[in-house]
């Protein structure tokens, strides 16, 4: 009797996926979970705005996101504006490598990304010509694996070889070139201060790590987040909800001893069991397979504990906003796709009807962006680390002795010092031994490429041994960074289903969001339209409110059937239908269509503690006579 | 022995409130509350983050502000991007006309609000001289109360009579010219689509209208949302975090049938008394009474019931956040500083170290702003009402006689029809009764200036009775826009006060943050350090975190009673102290000092029911042993 849409799964065909996708867009749109944004104007391209459930759900998703990582591990949250001076995202690489590659229409101007080009070109041959020539194939599918990896000339090189045009006027295009994707502004009246619109929020919490260290008592580990904005001006979006030029992150910067990289609640988490798909299995073509995260990391799969912590964390949030477990997956990036600093990165993916998506980065970006913002801003973003017990280092002591040096090497005794002082340990040791054993040595002086000899007069080694009680060092950092937006649409996607109305004759459309997620908790109707069972409704929508459920009214005359098919729609997962017993209530409940009878006095508060989690449905079902009514199978 | 800070209050020197302000910021930026924004970097004038602490109180207000008007009042919350094109802002006024006078030093190039170095000028010469004649006294201070009046022109004049200079280096001044306070940006990778970033969230609203109108069953009056970043390019900003550049706002739109501005819950809040500062009171220089919000509406002090109710509850969200209401008035706008467009507006201000700060604007904007974005973006934006029972009404038909007309005045006939369809109803009955009495009457071609005979054979005018079913309107807007930052200062104000310490060597700092505001609701201590309290006090926190509240334990060997200070300096309203009693653990409040003991089973559910206001303090006192134990004063 439910036809659960299966679309989106990885059998069905292209044709059921984009009937699939065309279904839900058009509930999302109608019943106003999004809107393109500035619609009476035309709009703008990858810019979208939330309508009423469309907010309440990402409000409830933040609300879960800071009970689950900020307020259950301690993290320092801050909140940071989104206009930037350029001196900070010159630090972070951004004003210089965070481009797409565009190419112009050199008659109309009109912009595109140059691998997109591409790319369209060598699937639709694919698709096109299937008796192709194996070499030609083979050439193509090669270009589609190299796509991210080719320089800007390259990409030219291709786009010539292959004759692509302008898509819409056929017109030549220009060669291609960096296109920077921040939003420019300029701060304050003078037009001197260049600005941008931050392209993540994670650099607000780089700066003030310091001020962070400080607060935490001058100890690691500890995390900071930020939930806020992040700007990228895109090329030329495409994807709807998944490609956008303005979207919220919630980032976690987790801040961590490179030296020990253990988790005190790693034990708590390493029994869970999911999808991982490390890097092995993706170059020798394996399918991902469920794996217990902790033995991953005993076997070196995922680097260390803290990484491993958070890619099960991450995984229980989105397992308990109603992200299908079947459909979500942890990819390790390749070598080529991570940064050279990063130690080691996972993407947590969800499968929605455009494929797999990219929706949570985990990286471990060791040192970089501390270091970066140590070397630019000259203020060291360090840590102290007391020993537990005093270590004793061997030091390689080096003494020229300038007066011996001076007199044989007159003018380029200074140089000859510099050039003994900065020689490396082996180097240095195995000039001990010659000088011991030969009384002289050769020294390479790599400003003129001489060769000069030194004799044991002219310089001491030796080895002492000095005592460390501690030690200054940049930490580690460890970023888990979530895209929301995207986490909502995927969402959208998992919690979809249809099926069909009580008389057949129609596909209603359902929405299973848990009642944690779910923008509107409770309904409350009166059966039919009648002054007295209004006042009830209204009695009971006040009750509701009062416990802080979020709640609608319906005092439409429309059938009760058609009511519960509106707000199924939005994914209402509980609705109250008053009738004209005074003394109980029935409560429906939205997956199962089951309905019991409550006491009017007291069904504000079981509709909260099921919403909360307090109690669940079959529970409280137990406690209250069932209902077979002519509307159960509504 | 508690010394609670006065030092806002109006009776107060100048002095003492400059000592109050900077105790207060040094605590402020001490325990992180806020950070100057890329501090590292040397900060950027008007950027703040928020730390921990300040973080987490936003998040707290912005919640209340949900509950209290979204969920309360069942409002459309709508989430719409910062990026706003051009258009949009040109329909509302924003591309023209918001701008400050600037004026730049002729050589630097340094830039300055004019209006700021004129009222600058005129405040030092006026404490400088009290000797001044009294003529050259009383125009200074007109220069003053006209400031916000002054034109570029007016104001360049002024500071030329008064030969104001550029304040650091006493260079020449430009001339003032208008500079717009938007950020500017460009959309998209072609540089053709201007963009700016929104400096309210109200027009993306507006934009929206028509879905939400729909969304809501095409039915009247209700109310949408938004809570988001806005942004303005401050030339100059003062005032430390009243006046920055990007800002969090929380704006309502509600949207009313302008003939019934009724509100069916203000019998609700009618009753309720607190300070309104009409404008008559103003003009006559008259103190704020505290009124009741229900004779200010019979009156006719504030317009209508719609304004009044918003009035009220946003006097109630104040004092809940705990705002002093003895430092709370709603003031009312003079004719002068209202749009010719407004019906009525109010502020709620706030009095703190810099004198009664704007923290919400209450306005009732009428019809304009639906009206420009109907006009420039040619969307109806518009209601339906249907009236109870139809209404017959008359109307004027006048219908030129066209072949009359061409046969008299040849190619000037159209024109002539023309001028006899548009005109007014006066006009048209004149005419009519010419015609009747004389049978010809004279008539004025605007087009030419020429006056024409008209026959009664060349027009028919009549009264015609229509029966109208209902008719189509531009609802009336209401608009409470609440500055979250400036409110969030206020209340920063509000709450701090010193005591000395209990051996009365030191001023300790507390915040008197309500529960539900404090960025963390208790701490727990083991008494001292040892094992064996560390495993209760870390049992205590876990089941504090899994009812969800916010919490933070602190092993550290330091004093209980400087532990103690350290979380009462963030407005941690309790305090769990682990001793030897392994039964009982003691809860000390903030603000009282006063400890009861709680066993240890108990406690996370007795802090979380205070917290959340379920019980009082006071309740749970009385259910509990007291305490007088060394540390009862700390």
């Amino acid at each position: 009797k439910e036809l659960v849409s299966k679309a989106t799964g990885g059998e069905t065909s292209v044709l059921s996926r984009e009937t699939f996708r065309k279904t839900l867009s058009n509930t999302l749109e109608r019943r106003l979970f999004y809107i393109p944004s500035f619609k009476i104007y035309g709009g703008v391209a990858g810019l979208y705005d939330y309508g009423p459930p469309g907010c309440a759900i990402k409000a409830n998703v933040l609300a879960i996101w800071r009970q689950h990582f900020v307020l259950e591990e301690n993290m320092l949250e801050v909140d940071c504006p989104c206009v930037t001076p350029e001196m900070v995202l010159k630090a972070s690489g951004h004003v210089e490598k965070f481009t797409d590659l565009m190419v112009k229409d050199e008659k109309t101007g009109a912009c595109y990304r140059a691998d997109h080009l591409l790319k369209d070109f060598v699937k639709e041959s694919l698709e096109k010509d299937p008796l192709m020539p194996p070499d030609k194939k083979e050439e193509l599918k090669h270009v589609l694996a190299m796509l991210d990896e080719f320089t800007a000339e390259q990409l030219g090189a291709k786009l010539k070889k292959y004759g692509i045009k302008s898509p819409e006027t056929k017109n030549s295009l220009s060669d291609p070139y960096p296109f920077n994707l921040m939003f420019s502004t300029s701060i304050g009246p003078t037009g001197l201060l260049q600005g941008y619109l931050r392209p993540e929020t994670a650099q607000g919490i780089f700066v003030n790590f310091r001020d962070l260290y400080y607060y935490n008592g001058s100890k690691l580990p500890f995390a900071a987040a930020q939930i806020g904005q992040a700007f990228r001006n895109e090329i030329a979006p495409r994807q709807g909800l998944l490609r956008v030029r303005e979207f919220t992150l919630a980032e976690i910067e987790h801040f961590v001893n490179p030296d020990d990289k253990s988790h005190p609640k790693f034990s708590t988490v390493a029994n869970l069991e999911f999808y991982l798909y490390p890097r092995e299995e993706q170059m020798t073509l394996k399918q991902p397979v469920k794996t217990q995260i902790g033995h991953a990391v005993a076997k070196g799969i995922v680097n260390n504990e803290t990484l491993g912590y958070f890619i099960a964390r991450t995984y229980l949030f989105l397992a308990r906003l109603g992200i299908d477990k079947e459909r979500l997956r942890f990819r390790q990036h390749l070598q080529n796709e991570m940064a050279h600093y990063a130690a080691d990165c996972w993407d947590a993916e969800i499968e929605c009807s455009y494929g797999w998506i990219e929706c949570v980065g985990l990286a471990d970006r060791s040192a970089y962006d501390l270091k970066a913002h140590t070397d630019m801003s000259k203020t060291d973003l360090v840590a102290h680390e007391t020993f537990s017990e005093p270590k004793d280092v061997a030091q390689l002591l080096v003494v020229p002795n300038k007066k011996e040096l001076g007199m044989f090497f007159k003018k380029s005794a200074k140089m000859v010092q510099e050039a003994l002082e900065v020689m490396e340990e082996v180097e240095a040791l195995k000039m001990k031994a010659e000088l011991e054993s030969e009384g002289m040595a050769s020294l390479h002086l790599c400003t003129t490429g001489q060769r000069v000899t030194i004799t044991r007069e002219m310089v001491s080694i030796s080895k002492e041994i000095e005592t460390l009680h501690g030690r200054t060092f940049t930490p580690s950092v460890i970023e888990p960074s979530f895209g929301v937006g995207r986490i909502i649409y995927c969402l959208f996607e998992h919690c979809f289903y249809t099926r069909s109305s009580n008389a057949g004759d129609d596909q209603l459309n359902v929405f299973r969001f848990p009642a944690s997620v779910a923008p509107i908790k409770c309904t409350v109707f009166p059966l039919v339209q009648n002054v007295k069972l209004e006042v009830t409704a209204k009695e009971i929508s006040s009750a509701l409110t009062r416990e802080g459920v979020a709640n609608k009214i319906d005092i439409t005359g429309t059938s009760i059937g058609k009511r519960y098919a509106r707000t199924d729609e939005i994914g209402v997962p509980f609705a109250i239908t008053v009738d004209f017993d005074e003394k109980t209530v029935t409560v429906r409940e939205r997956d199962t269509k089951a309905q019991i009878r409550v006491p009017v006095e007291e069904v504000a508060k079981v509709v909260n503690d099921v919403a909360d989690a307090r109690r669940t449905w079959i529970e409280v079902q137990s406690h209250y006579p069932g209902v077979m009514s002519k509307d159960s199978n509504q």
